[in-house]
Parts: C-alpha cells; structure tokens; sequence
C-alpha cells in the first residue's frame, strides 16, 4: 500500500438556507480545490445543515493553517458553530486507551494498529488492573497501571487525567474501562471520549447489561459506541451492532458473542471518528 | 406442493435428571413411533428441561386423542408442567387478527396465507377502524368493525372476545391493533395472543417508538414479536430483528424501515407458534 | 400524512475534475434553488463524478421544463454523460408488473402501494398464468393473461411489448417473472427492466437458485435486485441481500426464507430506482 | 470463572430408520449417564440421521476409553459411519496456524485464545513469511519460517507437514495462507484442515476475490469458512458472513470491511469444529 494523499476535512453545521452548497464549493474552486468527498445533510427538525469535504492538500495553494484562516470567514458568513473544523491528514492521529480486565477490545485494537488497519498512534495504554500489560509492551506502547482503590478514586483519575492530557489525544478510548468518568472529564473530553456499552442502548443502561438481557430473554444483544456523557450511557451514538441468541445461550454465551460486536463497533466508531465523519448535534451524531 | 404428512408433535417441560430422553424415546420406539424432529434444551439457571418431538402419524398404531392419553403417563412419570401438548398437524389452525388504521401487516399476513406460506386459516379480522375491510373481504375473510368511542372501550373488548372466542382460535394476533388489552383478556388468552412491538423491547416500551428512537439517536430500529400479559410490552419475547437507519432517516423513514420487520418478525414468531415450537417458561421462550 | 413538498430531482454522471460542485450549485443558488438532498460520488478507477441534487420546486422561479431546459448548459459545460436527467416528483410514477405464478412478490408490492408505503401507480400486471388475476383486480389493476406456449414466445413477448409500452412506464417490473427477456426488450427497456433473482448473485445464476444452493449446502441464501440486460443474472445489480440458513433448511424452507429477503429488495430496488436514486456507470450502479 | 465441567460429546450418523433415539438414550440411561445438551438431524434427501449428545463425565462409572468401547456396539448395531467418535473435553485441544502476511486472522485467534475466550492450544504458528513472526511469540507460541520460493514448493509442502504432524493437531487452521495444499495433504489432514476464504462461496472463487466483486458490483462482500479439499474452494461449508458495501468502497475499502467478516467467521468455525459441533456428509456439514 502506498501511502494515502495528503487531505484536508472541512466539517461544520450551520443554520439551513438557500445558497451554503455554493458558498464552500465556490470558495474552494476559487482556490483550485479539488474536492475528493462531500456529504451533506439537512435536518427538518431543526433546519440545521451539516457538511463533510474532503479537498486533496495538493489542489490548494496553501497549507491548512491558511485554509482554516481563510475559511474562517465563510463559517463566519454561515453562522456556522463554533465546533467547525479544517484537519489534515497529514497530521498523524494519536488515542489513548482506557482498560481495565477484559481484553478482548484491546487485542482488536493494537491488532488492527498492528496490521495497518486503523491509521492511528496508541500513544499509551492505561489500566486499572495489570493483566493487559504484557500484551501492550509487547506491541511497543507503554502500558500504566492506576489502581482504583475504594476511597481513591477521585486521586486515580486525576493521574488518569494527566497521563491521558500528556499526549493531547484526538481520541480517549474506553475500551470496556467499567469505571464512571467524573463530570469534570467528560467536560474536558467532550466529543474525544469514546466508549463501548455492551448492550443496545438504551436497552440495558448502567451494570451488567449482558444479564439484564438475558433476564429479559431478549433474542437479539448488541453494543454501542458512543461520545461519553455526565449522562451514564447517555450520550451521543456513534454506531450500534446486534447478534443472534437464543434460549441455549447461557450469559457466558450471551458475554462472548457479545464481544465480537463490541470490537466491530468499537473499532468502526473510533475510525469514523478519527476520520472526522462523526459530527455532535444536540444527543445526536450525523454520520458521514 | 404435496400436502406434508400428518405429524404429531408432543411439547413439554419438566424438572431435569437422568433419563428424561431414554424414557420419551423408549415409549415411543416401544409403539414405532418415527421421530422425524427432536429437539431439547437443558435451562442450567432453573433446572428445567424442555423437549418438542415430531412424530410421524402414520408409524403409530393409534391416533392423537390415544396417544395423548397414554403419553400422560410419561408426563405424570416426569412431573411435566401441566402445558404439556400433543397437537396433531392434521387439524387445521385458525388465527383471528386485530387491526386498526395500519394495513402492512394485515397485507403481509393475508399474502402470505393466499400463496399457501402461512398455513393457517384466518377466520376473521376485527378492526376498530374500517379502512382494512375491502382488502380483507377481498380474501375472502369475513371483517368486523368495532369502534372504540372513548368511554366505551370496556364494551368494545367484550364485543372483540365473542367475535374471537367463537371462533377458538390457535392465535389471537395483534396486528398493529393498537389498543391495550384489558388484564382478563390477556389472561383468557394468556400464549395466544401474539403482538408485534414497534421497538426492540425492552427499548422504547409503550406509544410512539420511532420518535423515542428518533430523539436518542439510535442507529438500528427494531421490532419485537412476543405473547401479550398484562404487563404492557413485557412479555415473554418470541423474535426480535433490527434494521439500519442513519442520521438520514427522518421519523417517517424509520416507520417505514421498521415496517420491513415488523412484518417479517410477526409473521415468522406466529408461524413458530402455529407450529408449536414456542413454549413459555417464566417470561422467556424456547424457540425450537 | 401530508403530500410532500414538490421537489425536482437532477442525477448525472460526468468526468471528475476541479469545480464541479461550485458549477452545479451556483446555477442553482443564482436561481434561489433551495437544495434539500445532495449527494457525490467520484470513481477514482473510471475518472468519473456523480450526483444527484433534489431541489425544492418552490424555490425556483421557473418550471421543471424550464429548469431542463437551463441545465442543459450545465451539463453541456461538464461533458455530462447523455442520461443526465431533471425528473419532477409532482409527475406521477407508473410501473407495470410482470409475474408467472408465484405471488409472493406480487402480493408484497400491493400492500405496500395499497397502504401508501410505495408512491407508485400500478398500471397494470402481466402474467403468464392467471393465478394472480384475482388479487390484483381487487386492488382495482387490470390484469393481462399472456400465455406463453411451447413455440409462441416470440409472438407473447410482443403482445407483452404492446401492454407494457402502452403504459410508458417508468419501470418493468419483473415480479419472479421466470421467462427471459429477448434482446430486443431488454434493449428497449434498459434501465427500467428491474428483475428480482433469488440468489446472491453472482452464485447461482439461472434455473432452480435454492436448489443449487442446498446442493452446495451455503449458509445463507440472498436475493439480488438488478437491471435487466442481454446477458441473463448478469446487469446491474441495484441491492442484494440475504438470510441465514443451516443444515436443517430443506430445499422449501430455503424458498420459504429466500421469498422474505426477494420481497423486501425488490421493493427497496424499486423504491431506490423510481426516485432516481440509481445511477448505472458501466456494469456497476451508484446508489445515492 | 471455573473451570466447566468435563464432558463427553459423541457424534455420529447412520441410516436413519425408527428408534435411534431410543437405543442411544437408552444405551447412556443404564449407566447413569445424564445428557447435558442434546441435537438430532434426519435429511430426508439422503436418508441419513445424525446427532450431537454431550454427557456429564462424572456421571458415568467409567471413562471415555470405555466408553468409546462400549458405544461401539450401540454404533455397530447402528450401523453407523466409520466417524462417529466420542471425545473428551478433559483433552485440551490443540491447532497449528498456518500464514503468511496478512495477519488479521492470526491477531483475532491469538487474542481470543489470550483472553480465554477460544479454548485451544495453538501449538505452532507457521508462516511463508516472517511478519508475524514476533507476534506470535510475543504470545509464547513458536513461529516456524518455511519460504515457498517458485519451483520450491513441494519441498516447502514437505516441511510444513512434518512441523504441523509432529502436534497431531485437531485442527489445522488456514488462516489466510494463500498457498494452495497439495492433494495428498488434503487427503491426511481431511476434516481437519479449515480455511477461510474470503469471499461468498461459490461466488469468486480463487484469487483476489475482492477485486472479482468490486468489478461485478456487489452490494455485499463475503468470507466463507470451509473444510479444505482437492477441490479448490469447493469443500463443506462450516459458516459464511456477508458485510454491505456501497458503490463508495474501493477495492481496499471492501478488503478492510472483510476482514471483520473473516476473522469472526473463521473464529466461529473454528470454535465449533473444536468443540466437535460439525458433522461432514458428502459435500455438506450438519452444525449442532
């Protein structure tokens, strides 16, 4: 595989009107922008209008800082929210990762960054217990053990808070961490906090949802990524899986099929939004 | 199509130990019974062992009512739940539908039956609006029209349980119905009466689920086919499917997204109950 | 429901290269076209950009004549491929049904049209047999038996020619039709011949799909819903989908589960196709 | 969680005639033996009756020597395959890998096996190229290189078989190995040896079947697990998969969704044959 083009992403949302369409594209062709994808999307119930364009880095006259100075006036001119965004793809990507005992999301992490798969540089991989260390080191990233005693749990996450802001990460993965983030990181993480439920929300909020379904006798279990609240389990999703039960399925069965959905939707929702597809309206995620 | 051979097929369930098969097999080896289906599950959590033999009718030296009474020794000899059934594929089985203003899965009920998929017969529709009338007449099945008027629901169920009761059905199918079934009438037809749920239960139980979904933002909307009790929504859940939606999806998308399953997940859980393969225990299925 | 808003729907195809978009949406927002849906695709293997923009119709001020007429240049402008099309949602759909004995499909496309679901108007079934006659007169659609005997082919295709032209419909249903289009037809009715296949193309072509499947002992079985062309299973193909099946699945019961997936992918192809939301480049579709 | 319970699963298939059930059931009954789960399948094509029972170890007065001995009669009597076969779960299993540089499917296997979730010693990893050779020991497995350099092959072949018998594996897992097996390796390694081919067989069979469904235009992609044999690609089906594409997927696209098709597919194939679910007859598997 070559390497991919050098790109820059143009997402943003703004009030819907007439003439938007032409405002980027004409301030793109102006330039010479060669515009590779564009999405767009209007939603009726808010009149709101979103966009995704990608434009080959070599098409343009200057670099992404100039396109993001430049740009700024026609966000401007649409009243686009303040959360638009020029990225580059130039710009390596960097996650790091949240565990605690279970693995399995893990493994389908490093394997994917491994094997080329998933563009992105696990800067480090921070656990509450130690049993995923070796695997990590293993691959070559530095693996930090943070107890989580009763009592000291506000004292765990502000190291947790200080690893993690050390590498300034486009993304902070809870890969099946089963620890509450405080209200104060989720503030501070907003839209970079990514976590995997293993139900499908929002069925199943809050502990043990594999047993609650099977309580239930639910025929279908599924998993969700989504953007990480105050709100437990609440927050915007990403993408959402299900798999096949039935009544021979013990919860043990109903927990590992389960995770096959849980790393396929992990992995999916944290490309997506590496990539920048992922746009926060409101409790909900625009998809491009 | 050749008619299928005349089968019966014997249900139940009872405490496990050793020997429950050797005892069922052996009574039936011992009259040349032919057992062209068997299948068991073992529940681990409540000790509970379930079973559906289909027995070819023309290897037995004696009929249905026969061997259900030489059966009942078996059962007796098993502490078997009194739900224990030997029902015989040569009686036809009969279905009354309830409906209101929406037609997809009455349509897809009477297709299915008019291209010999479904084998059951209808033996009326009773709507609480008049609109689906032509189309079931068109088949030939006799409709009844019982308004609800607030106010006088009481008298408009107990107008629906003769209609229904005269008829003995096998199944009372809540086909988009719509209305809350009183406590009685659930009980009356307690594993008859077969609702399909706009939701994947337990998600967005009661009124207007494709807007709940809508507001959370979910990325998969789903359908639930489960026996009605008197607990709204709550079931013992026979099938449950899901399909994609997208940010794309407006609420008038997903219903008509949704429909494709409620159809589908409807007609398969009636099916499966038709041909006795559901049984009930506590508020989960075994589907065999 | 209320009518939806008039809308005028533009799809074309043309080589890819700097400006498109601007060109294509500054023609519109000079006119106050207020864009309501707008996708892009670019084929980085063919060189080749395609869109389709839907366009409010009160937002113009001229007619979708008008608005053809005006475009042209556009197109011109862009070297627009010839099938560059400006369709208008206030004109009504036709579609005219083929069939043979089977009805399951038959039965599914009038319930969906019959409950509003599909915003079609059926001008009329053609079948080879007369066993569907009955339904489709009860939802108020002339019927046409055409047998098709032993060494009179060539002379019912053209009676079929003659019932379907008469119509000038928008699409040609092939409702598991099961006799082949000649190659005079399928040229004349390119990109509006829709055949539904019951296998998951390209496995299986031709006769007797399920049973070729069951013979090979797959685990799912699928459907494909494809342009007609000369070269039989072999066009365009619109969508596919598909259903699990195991050792237990007789040959039927294949067919049985096969008819839910043929059933629901031709109604989507057909959806998909008449509100031109299908672009066909070359052997391969875009699916906007 | 605790270890789980030693088990014996017998497996076996003969002419189907009346009272199979009986005599197996009754054969376990007399000693005590208590069947945990328990599967039956009659084909009515070939006539054939198969089945799956698993029996608590402690609850039969000897071991599965003896058992295996005294069953013996019951399968003569029977006339069973030569197959049939009673297997310990108190025997660990044990599989050789074989790769060569794709490694998606070797990440996923030694991932599942680390985290506990696939039950089975992978007792050597063999690849024809030395990229995941660190991996793989990183995971304490040994990795063997054998090159397969043109006109070198039969050699290499021969290599590859000593290091895979020396295990005596019970599987011997093509985990995107890219190399065709000669016959005779075929022939010795027979029921044992399970590929995973990345495509919805029969569709594109042989190389670059990703390519093959980017040119057709398939609106789904495949990957298909699969006992190997002489014929290429053409052997018993253990379980397939399908993804959705979209006319936006690039071939690399389609090859990057696929892998998520392939590795759990390839897991879960594994996993049952392991666990002794899949019985082969003819051309075809019975999966209990």
């Amino acid at each position: 595989m070559t390497a991919p083009e050098r790109r820059y992403v143009i997402t943003f949302g703004c009030p819907d009107r007439t003439g938007i369409i032409a405002r980027i594209s004409g301030f793109l062709a102006e330039h010479g922008g060669w515009i590779v994808e564009a999405a767009y999307h209007t939603d009726p119930d808010t009149g709101w209008f979103f966009t995704r364009q990608v434009v080959r880095a070599d098409s343009l006259p200057f670099d992404a800082a100039e396109l993001r100075a430049r740009f700024g006036e026609v966000a401007a001119d649409l009243s686009a929210e303040s959360s638009w965004q020029v990225s580059d793809t130039g710009e390596r990507r960097r996650a790091v990762v949240l565990v605690s005992k279970a693995g399995h999301c893990l493994y389908d992490l490093l394997g994917r960054v491994a094997s080329g798969e998933l563009d992105v540089d696990i800067a480090a991989v921070i656990g509450n217990h130690e049993s995923l260390a070796d695997i990590t080191r293993a691959h070559g990233i530095p693996f930090h053990h943070v107890p989580f005693p009763a009592g000291g749990k506000e004292e765990a996450f502000e190291e947790v808070r200080k690893l993690v802001d050390e590498h300034e990460p486009h993304a902070v993965v809870l890969a099946r961490f089963m620890q509450i983030l405080p209200a104060d990181l989720c503030r501070e993480w907003a839209g970079r906090a990514i976590n995997i439920h293993h139900s499908f929300l929002p069925s199943f909020i809050g502990a043990k949802p594999y047993h609650q379904a099977h309580t239930r006798g639910v025929k279908l279990v599924g998993a969700t990524c989504h953007y990480v609240t105050a709100d437990l389990d609440a927050g915007p999703i990403i993408d959402q899986d299900v798999i096949r039960v039935d009544h021979g399925d013990s919860v043990e069965d109903m927990v590992r099929k389960g995770r096959d959905i849980e790393k396929v939707t992990l992995a999916r929702g944290l490309r997506w939004h590496l990539e920048n597809r992922v746009l926060v309206h409101g409790n909900r995620t625009v998809v491009f």
